[in-house]
């Protein structure tokens, strides 16, 4: 598996997944943000990790009664337990949110282990609780049923797809106040940097808008007097 | 219609719609949550009380004029009118949130009769006025256009479905900060007692695990020792 | 194009989405509420100004890299440079929430030139930082892919749907903290009045209920003696 | 029960829906097609009878084992055996054809009691034998589960929705080789006759489109010198 | 795995989808119909034979350029290349039809290595080329662009989904001219007669049906002279 | 705008969508092919021709009355009368089949004006008449309501979207028996002779599919034996 640099984890602490997402697209990948996936609660701080993934099928009825949950190897339990720290459990609930994908117990567990957070393009039940928990978690909308009605987690740790985006192991997953992206692993490294640089360069923007300044030749920065002013806006701002 | 007792009302208010739905799951009732419908505002108290029906079909132009709201006798004001007091409407609108289920008024004189709650799989009107509401209601997403345009309400206090969910007139509605879900009227009494079991134990295995407990052994209490220390913690804390 | 009043524009600061539905739908017009469409953040007030549009169309590969935003008059660019203070952009992303209408840099820059809100049937990047914006601000959901991904912005101020709603350029545009809806130019100013008083008689109307009395005979006001409560109320209250 | 003229009826077995839809439309009537639901097989005819319509609800799990279809009154096969002989059973499967609304034993049993055709906007299934029987059958798309996996028949002949159109019992259904129609039994007669006389001018036109002529003027005729061939034309045509 | 009896495969060649689905119900199985699939082509006879299995997952652009077909070892080409004759190909394409899960060179290859046929929860392009070769094949909708477009084969002969339904390798696949359903292997054998049984009395219903009798009584057989009736006929039938 | 080769047209006229579809691929174009479109009669040949465009947007009642029609220069009607020959109509109609985005009578006046063919992203009325005549239709419904319901024609001949693909006039448009795909002007040349050559290729591959050749290495030609093969068959052939 492809090691990324704690730096790199670290700097993608500090930029939005809006920026992740053009920093990809620029490499040719359109598809990395997970749709339809919002936060429990915005934490106002970044989710950054390894993905650790789960993988979600159809259930059919007689291998999904309660008692498969005395099993203690039953896959959804397995992943909550074996998920290393500071990764980040994605599951594939097959974009089904009509039966809850993990409830508060489980996330519980999960945040007590270490994870950096958790997302499910299905549903969290006791949504209300797990808002409340430190750790970041996403998903498409609260869902009280239990998993088994409708989803049998049947493997962990295989490529899977989240809201419409692939996600392999060990991917460095991101999650801001908005959504989340899939920032492949051999990538991580170089889209940390740039990203980094083009935060600069936004909250610059920012600024100069906010002053009165019109976007145009700003950005992008068309017009060279803008680069500039920012090389010297960086100066003074250290970064 | 059958009775259901006083204090089996009084447990649902303190269990979750999640423990709700398991416990229907385990008698084999997968589909009692409404789907996709959410509170208005989040009461941190459950709603409970007997359903009392509002059914609405596609709208004929011809027979949905405003002039229609002057008969005292329309279903949807009458409904409003003869809600008893302790009872949730629930209103079937078909999934079909592009006009309005009910406003702020008709909730709000629904409030001062003395109902418990209202349940829509469509949308309300001035949903911003009714989440102010002490009433809790519960809907798909905000749809400003009047009912007219869209759905006519046709019966009152018969069978409907609301969110894919079955409701039968006298069915228990319970909605939490999450969902909502419609418990028969003739396991009310059962579910209560077995619901309030769970969430006992739930309680106490959420303090295990944020004490560091790993779920395995512990949900479900495959490990008997589990259920010694539940035992010993229901006395401790008087439950 | 049609002027609408001044005076109008204020009173439509002051009735809600639903009130001017229900004005329009007595004049045969079902369908001007944009559908699906809700606030990033609620201001407690309303959004209230004519329509200046930018139509989206489904973005090919070629004619959508990054570097077509060098070009300075690419219209999505253009319309927020054009966008005449007080009006509201409304743009038509084909309700495809799936990459981003715009992000906050775009939109604060359209606050700084004086525009009066930004309304897509799509979905903002950085909507965490929109929605501390001053400007109102109405989508979908968060959506961070750049809009490139999906959409290419191709005409400036031509007719539009949005949220499957009608939208002509000059058209009233009026978002509360619910959603938002198009009123005709040319029935502004009377659409204005005639909500403004029937804001008058709901205000009313919700006063009575919440002291007791029945919706039956006072909404609509069948029974005439709560029209002669309505007058002495308006005195009293100056309305 | 408003009477339809046998006039009429008959009338209606030679004009298409979408001339009955924009007759309708004319009387401001513009959700009477029943939406996404088509022929199991085209049959080069109309099917025309009044509506006799079945209600389903979503399934409950213990009110809906096999063992219910041992009541001789289950609303789905009390429907089958009560509906009038020149009558079309019209079926509200909540726009769910994830199990069949019906299959191909009700639904011979249904012909050999003359009845003139079945329409639901769920799906059927043994749809292949279905299409081989001699009666009009309309639905979304096959569907081999039984109705009660998702549906419970709960109420015959009152009013409901299919296809999002409103079905009052009595409604004239009409159904060619493309779609399905509610005519309301007031409007029936008038609609017939119209509809009659509209298909004789849309004839004439078609012929004279094929013969080279431009529509300007001629559809519709706003060029009076086409009013008068096309009286020749019903001279020469004797209609 | 499983075994199922060659007796059994045959048996299941002469019953429909729409019996199993009644079967499997029997035994609490309510989702094993492939959902919104059909054939390509009708042909009059039933597909049956042991699910070999395919795994798509969203694309990554990177991973999915025309290049990875020169890999032997694609997962899609080997699935091809490996699907023991008899078998049936499901693959689960997260019933998304935007792209083609395979195309006219790859179902012609799958023929002639003596595959039963295919079933994909997506669609397949050249379809008017497909449905015209002997082997039944069940799709979606018509579908050309490439696979590459939007999904990645990733897994072979692994449990997926297919249209909501769980597929577990070596499950027996029933397809039909309506629909495909899925036999779980363990309960094949059973299944297949018990659903022969089921049609004998379906077969003879119809025919009872089709000479003037009420269903009342005789399906289900509450009346038990229609048992009688039965046996006899089964006897001059020789079924 | 870009002249395309009468030799390319041709060309196009013997290649299949589906190629099409990957020589666009090639050049990093995914979403040509309109989706969710199909013949409503199959011809058994390709309908291939420059882009002529109609835009409909949402229609506000008051603009819609069918008194419009009688407007000769109402933008449906025009289109039609204007629509060159050899042309295709392509119509955005924003994906909503709810109504009919034209009938008969003007697709016959279309033929006769000699139009190569016309697509929709919504649906036509008279859907069975139409399928009978010469000039090629594509839609993804049958749908029996007047466009006046839904939609409003409203530009000519501009940039649309039509079934999530981008439509430039002067593209060409291609259609077969499964679908349409749109060919950008400026590569219509190239691509045919691409798609031509690819399809000497594919025929070629078939034919050894069906004489029991494995894909491997053949498709596509890693086993460069395989290439002279087919050298040897285009002489053979005449290809």
């Amino acid at each position: 598996m492809t090691t990324v640099k704690p730096e790199s984890i670290e700097k993608l602490r500090h930029v939005s997944v809006a920026t992740l997402a053009t920093a990809l697209y620029k490499r040719g990948l359109r598809n990395q943000t997970i749709q339809d996936v919002r936060p429990l609660s915005q934490k106002g701080r970044n989710m950054v990790g390894p993905a650790f993934t789960l993988r979600y099928m159809p259930a059919r009825e007689d291998r999904n009664t309660l008692a498969e949950f005395r099993n203690p190897k039953h896959p959804q339990r397995h992943a909550v337990e074996t998920c290393p720290p500071g990764a980040v459990l994605v599951m594939d609930s097959r974009k089904d949110a009509r039966a809850a994908s993990a409830g508060d117990i489980l996330i519980t567990r999960l945040m007590m282990r270490g994870a950096e957070g958790v997302v499910t393009d299905g549903g969290f039940r006791d949504a209300m609780r797990i808002a409340e928990l430190e750790l970041p978690a996403y998903h498409s909308r609260p869902s009280s049923p239990t998993n088994l009605t409708i989803n049998e987690a049947i493997d962990i740790n295989v490529p899977i797809g989240c809201g419409d985006a692939p996600v392999f192991p060990g991917d460095i997953v991101v999650g801001d106040d908005d959504s989340v992206i899939i920032v492949p692993a051999h990538l991580a490294d170089e889209i940390a940097d740039e990203a980094n640089e083009m935060t600069a360069y936004e909250d610059f923007v920012v600024e100069q808008v906010r002053a009165g300044k019109t976007i145009i030749g700003l950005y992008p920065p068309t017009d060279e007097s803008n680069l500039e002013t920012f090389a010297k806006w960086r100066e003074v701002n250290g970064r």
